[in-house]
């Protein structure tokens, strides 16, 4: 952590801009907003106000743009890029409070504010047939605002989109208090600048989302699932680019290595994964021809050599869902000594996905670390997490090398360097690299939405 | 037309701007470049000229940057609401030269210039399994830079989304001469702001689109379609709200009134359709499974009181689709001395679909005109067409005043005044009313992108 409880702000102000004391000063409370999920320093706040409507946050903005003050808007607090760590100090901005649901069947779309969870929506969402479909591993945490900050996604991308995908409209706030609509509650338009597509992964720098009106999709009546090993890494890794390459539109293929393999065994008891190269591949249908989808996914799979196909029943299909959701977690608790460096999270043109898979386990084997890789393997996306002994700032190095090495190799091959956990500051050191001439771009919005730089400063653009 | 030859600005600068004389300053060619395929006033620009490559539209636009000379881009010309009109005289920037189109198999993507034509494009891609799929209308004429530029999308998109939904990467050249890359030709990222959703819509006035890198769906092994009747519009509507709200994802599914039927019979002797409300339903699936998901769908048309239902074989389907294609020139022909006075394109909410309906038909008949419907009813797009008598200008505005009606009832429904022609001219006049404040945030980035103007002056923005 940065500092302690110096402050660089006097927020008193806030007193006056929130109602129901939905305000702290205290430094015990002010301590657990100074850090996310991501290991990157933490920096504790002058202030942590949690207004509930689109007009105290315009009451919080305002009063704060006045006087120069760094706001941090905060959802769930689980990214991993350090997206909403207070770096600059001031006010951290909880979108907690504004949690309202408004849920219309009949267009398949629902208003919720920023502060809902995502599988309590899913949950809410699930007696009408429904459901937010991009599918992320932390969704017990992470709240729709933050997912539309990060353009968040995961196991269900390959089939539904990411976040933006779904979003038909956004109510921002702007840095100097404007309350402002974009976009409508409907399937399509043309009229005007998309400005919802541009907050959308915009991580709190532009403004801050209250409200969302999401697209939804339909509970598919069919799932059918099998756990698939493979005697390699890379021809698991083809299986996956060929079955996308062949115009499969499956509901997840999701790719785990034998590290992480042996890293969810070790966490869970509930399931025991054969210790190979593994797809979880998943595949949703409103009709029985579901089967034949399955055949074709697996004879893919048999082209690519595979050792083993195992359906996967309702009974045990969340329990496997649940273990990979774990990873995290499970690679945390794998070396009672050890940690996680940093999570990578690289995408490339699916063609190109076994050769990032391999680039992973090169520069780790060169590098001699201990890594383990996931990925939403449909999307091209890859996860790859180095466990390091903390105390250890040569190995630490050694991690972030690796990470490096990576993301140049991703943006080498015509990829991103982040598929879903956005900038924050743990990217922004690629942003050139990745973006060249669309930084200025990127740089004059920026300034011009939030020209006083209060909003999130330190993250998604580098140092100019 | 506004005006003939007298020129507004010299631009004799040009032929230093683009090589093997691609450029003219002869006014019998300038003519052919004042309208598009809109009924709203032309405009004869100073010179038109056809760049080759980006470097050669870097030079083009820096040059009348320098001067402030306004460039209107032009694709296919086949715009609806006088997007390509150069209004402010000046150049038009055509796009048609830059067609290199460079497929990716494997990736389910290709790359491609402005230029390329909607159907070349998918003639070319078909011998790869492969379609761009947002299924337009005027696909024989309408560019891809075109389709970019007014986030185009027609049939398909229920299923597949429009442009914006496939747009991965674009190379676009700002009004000051630099050539930006936006994106990255993968299915996802959240690296940043994405500029290349705030250059999708925004009809050449942020800059010009030189390259645009599209994600391809398969072609559909399976495609099953029926011909379905209607004792009126709101069962045909409701039945298309009814299908969409139960999680039906139809390939395409197509509203048309009686009157339109009578003109796509009048047109074309390939088909004869009844003379009912009627819905074109089309099914795409890789399996057979799509059975099913047929007699879903017939058992909805049956509870809205469906006349019949009509299986369209492989044989006449694709008569089916090109006369539904030409209903423009249909409604045109459809009365010798009369004309389309405009195209109504609004969405709404699809529970509000056959309240939109039901609004037109109403309006169009306290206002005594002929209007013919037609509409991407998936989508809760539809589309209104008033045949006036040109010379008749009391007629002439009182369908205009009927399609200011119909779009303030879509607003006012939630929906937009625009799904897939953009704002051009024509819909300006609506733009506060549809987005409020947010109009100030659009003409924020407007002055920031483009500090002289000359982008497409008068479209999109309403006067300040």
């Amino acid at each position: 952590m940065d500092r302690k409880a110096d402050a660089d702000y006097d927020c008193t102000f806030l007193d006056d801009a929130v109602t129901d004391g939905r305000v702290t000063h205290k430094e015990s409370i002010r301590e657990q907003y100074a850090t996310d999920e991501s290991p990157h320093s933490g920096h504790v706040p002058d202030a942590v106000v949690w207004p509930a409507s689109a007009d105290e946050v315009c009451a919080v903005l305002s009063a704060a743009n006045d006087r120069g003050v760094p706001v941090t808007p905060r959802s769930g607090g689980s990214g991993l890029e350090g997206n909403a760590i207070p770096s600059a100090g001031g006010i951290v901005l909880s979108t907690a409070e504004i949690d309202h649901v408004e849920i219309s069947p009949e267009d398949m779309q629902v208003t919720v504010g920023a502060g809902v969870v995502y599988d309590d929506l899913n949950e809410r969402l699930a007696s009408h047939g429904l459901r937010f479909a991009p599918g992320i591993s932390s969704g017990n945490v992470a709240t729709i605002g933050g997912m539309v900050a990060t353009n968040a996604s995961g196991f269900n991308a390959v089939r539904y989109g990411e976040t933006r995908d779904h979003v038909r409209r956004l109510k921002v706030v702007t840095a100097d208090g404007r309350i402002v609509e974009c976009g409508k509650g409907v399937v399509k338009t043309s009229a005007g600048y998309s400005l919802k597509d541009l907050f959308v992964g915009s991580e709190g720098t532009l403004g801050v989302v209250t409200e969302v009106t999401l697209g939804l999709v339909g509970i598919p009546e069919y799932r059918k699932a099998a756990l698939v090993t493979f005697p390699s890494r890379v021809a698991a890794s083809g299986a996956v680019a060929d079955a996308i390459g062949s115009a499969l539109v499956p509901g997840a293929i999701e790719f785990i290595d034998t590290t992480a393999i042996k890293m969810l065994n070790a966490y869970h008891d509930e399931v025991s994964f054969e210790e190979h190269p593994t797809l979880i591949i998943e595949l949703h249908a409103n009709n029985s021809g579901i089967e034949e989808d399955l055949a074709f996914a697996k004879a893919i799979c048999e082209d690519h050599g595979m050792l083993s196909w195992k359906a996967a029943g309702k009974a045990n299909l969340e329990d496997i869902w649940q273990a990979r959701r774990d990873k995290y977690p499970a690679t945390q608790s794998y070396r009672d000594d050890w940690e996680v460096a940093l999570v990578g999270d690289v995408v490339v043109p699916i063609s190109r996905y076994p050769d990032i898979v391999e680039e992973v386990s090169q520069a780790s084997e060169e590098l001699n670390l201990m890594t383990s890789c996931v990925g939403h393997a449909g999307d091209g996306n890859l996860h790859f997490t180095s466990l390091v002994d903390p105390d250890d700032e040569e190995m630490v190095g050694r991690a972030h090398e690796l990470n490096e090495r990576v993301v140049r190799k991703a943006i080498a091959l015509g990829g991103t360097s982040t598929g879903e956990h956005g900038i924050g500051i743990g990217k922004r050191q690629f942003m050139n690299e990745e973006h060249g001439q669309a930084i200025d771009l990127m740089r004059s919005i920026k300034e011009t939405f939030d020209p006083n730089g209060i909003m999130n400063p330190g993250k998604v653009l580098p140092d100019a």
